[in-house]
């Protein structure tokens, strides 16, 4: 576990549940992503965890953003961000905030769709857009597949029509997914927008940027490739398809970023067998799918747990959350052992939560108050 | 639609997404059920919808209350509940939560294992315990079983044990899953809680009450089976097996109180075919899964829909959320539509909201504001 945040738990032992995150973590993982992959820019997804410390930390890097809704695109702004440096990356927009984003000097726009894209010529004229393709998920483990994304016919059409509209047809940007393991969904997507890139060329349109998205692995149980293996797949697909005529390169990482920086301290409620004669046990957190853990849906994301007492003889549990809800559990299917005299009250480590924790906890359910954030 | 909440609407125009709850149909529903099953003390489940409004008003009409976690015991006594009048009703607490509570003087707690119930022992002595049993929720809507309860063999062992242990073995309780639509899941769940009392009576222990939890069902696209219904089959039940020495009997409504006191007002973001040709637009609202609507998934709950021109020629649509995530899908499987010429900008309504939407609700995913409330 992070040295950093262990000594922060140990000394200051703040009240569970609590998500600590290592600002300086996320700024070598920012750092070693522009090492593996220096042509590309890139715009941090700050849906993955928008606390100010972390903006604060990446615009003084130089980092981009990318936005996901007009109140996000304000949190850049308040922590110094260019307006230059900010991507509204939702396909899906109201007219307000479009409007908004615009007044504030936001230029880039995404869109998968006719309809939006006559919002964004009518009320961010001259804007620069991308088009959203969809391509395949299959290899990641928190797909974003079926809401977004369009055929490459229909991203032609909608590229020319941008032009014809007033807008500046900038490129185009595809999403492998979240928590992707393959590097091949980047090649695959590369060569899909590159012969809409020749496609477009040819019909008197010149695209000058690829959007690659983010959804680069981290580690939560087992290893994941590193970010150098991507960064090789990427570029080498990139030089394959497009020689020395090199468009701009962006990507959007978020779990990348903050996923590592971050651990949840957490309390073990209730440890029980309840009846059961097969060892298995029921261990009950302070905080469960509904207080931040959301992505344990369907068992998708596996976090890492460490105790005080790691390697200790143990056991196999079940693990769920705090509340009375039937749907609050972590993990039933994916096998997880503990040691078997961990007791209600013990405090308990959820390794690799920087992202995607602090935002989709609940404003309240079953009372519970919002996460506690920690940023040292 | 409630003409109370249409006119609210019209006339403020309340900025979206809102939910908008009529404290006088939770009046209604509540006194509705107290006719309907008067045998019954009523025990509101207050991790439905804890707003204050509501809590005030059940309060002066006498309502005792379910809470899950000190922080609603806390609510409820706040808003002038009686202490005496609060069942802890989660299976699962913090040893600091129940001491709080038990200063506070609550004095009923349930548990459905003998780790909870020492704890109970140590730090509520004396107080009137429960235990929930294990029972079937298979045509519930939103099943709760795996996570909670116990067998029938082991709920007797705990509740010798709990008089052993100086507590006050008070009763049974079960749940036999939220929007339960079958009045025969109450029936088999009492034959097997009687026979349990018949039971512990011989072994020298009386028990004197029954929790019959919650599930009644309230109407989302469908009619649902009255709560007459179910008030007949549980009497009949209870007489069958109880005859004259009838236990103290309590039910634990939310859903059935608040649900169809409220209504969601959404403005319409985007309508797209997004490419196909089969017909089916998506349709993205500024509410989705992380918005409040979190019983959406796996599309368990289906709430009815209403726009400004019902009647005018429709066709199909999925349904999304305003994120950037993938799993924000509300409606894909299950059949919906939606005026052929609905546009973006445009308001409607989902109703039957008032439970379980305002807390589910996240802080800040892809940086919204939680949901807007007003009790009207």
């Amino acid at each position: 576990m992070n040295p950093k945040i262990t000594r922060f738990i140990a000394e200051k032992n703040p009240a569970t549940p609590c998500l600590v995150v290592d600002v300086d973590e996320v700024e070598a993982r920012y750092r070693a992503l522009g090492q593996a992959l220096p042509q590309a820019r890139i715009y941090y997804a700050v849906k993955a965890n928008p606390a100010r410390p972390i903006l604060d930390r990446l615009v003084g890097l130089g980092s981009c953003f990318d936005a996901a809704s007009w109140e996000e695109v304000s949190l850049c702004l308040q922590a110094g961000a260019d307006p230059a440096a900010i991507s509204f990356g939702n396909t899906v927009k109201k007219v307000s905030a479009i409007r908004a984003a615009y007044e504030a000097g936001v230029r880039m726009f995404v869109f998968d769709c006719r309809e939006e894209l006559e919002k964004l010529a009518r009320h961010a004229p001259g804007s620069r857009v991308y088009c959203r393709l969809l391509v395949d998920n299959y290899a990641a483990e928190w797909p974003l597949s079926r809401k977004f994304g369009t055929t490459v016919e229909s991203a032609r059409d909608l590229m020319l029509a941008a032009r014809d509209m007033g807008l500046d047809p900038y490129g185009l940007s595809f999403h492998v997914g979240s928590q992707q393991l393959s590097a091949e969904a980047y090649e695959v997507a590369i060569a899909r927008v590159a012969s809409l890139f020749t496609d477009l060329s040819a019909a008197g349109l010149d695209l000058r940027m690829i959007n690659l998205g983010g959804g680069f692995p981290i580690r939560y149980r087992e290893d994941v490739p590193e970010i150098d293996h991507f960064a090789e797949a990427i570029f080498g697909a990139m030089t394959e398809h497009f020689g020395n005529a090199m468009p701009d390169m962006l990507v959007e990482p978020g779990r990348f970023i903050v996923g590592e920086a971050g651990v949840v301290h957490t309390e073990v409620v209730l440890v029980s067998a309840r009846g059961r004669t097969d060892g298995l046990r029921w261990v009950y957190l302070d905080i469960g799918r509904f207080g931040g853990l959301a992505e344990t849906e369907n068992e998708s994301i596996r976090y890492a747990i460490r105790t005080g007492r790691d390697g200790a003889p143990s056991g196999p549990v079940a693990l769920a959350g705090p509340t009375c809800d039937g749907a609050d559990i972590l993990y039933e299917k994916t096998r997880y052992d503990l040691p078997l005299d961990l007791e209600s009250g013990e405090v308990i480590d959820l390794l690799g939560t920087g992202a995607y924790v602090s935002t989709y906890c609940s404003t309240r359910f079953n009372g519970f108050a919002p996460l506690a954030e920690h940023y040292i």
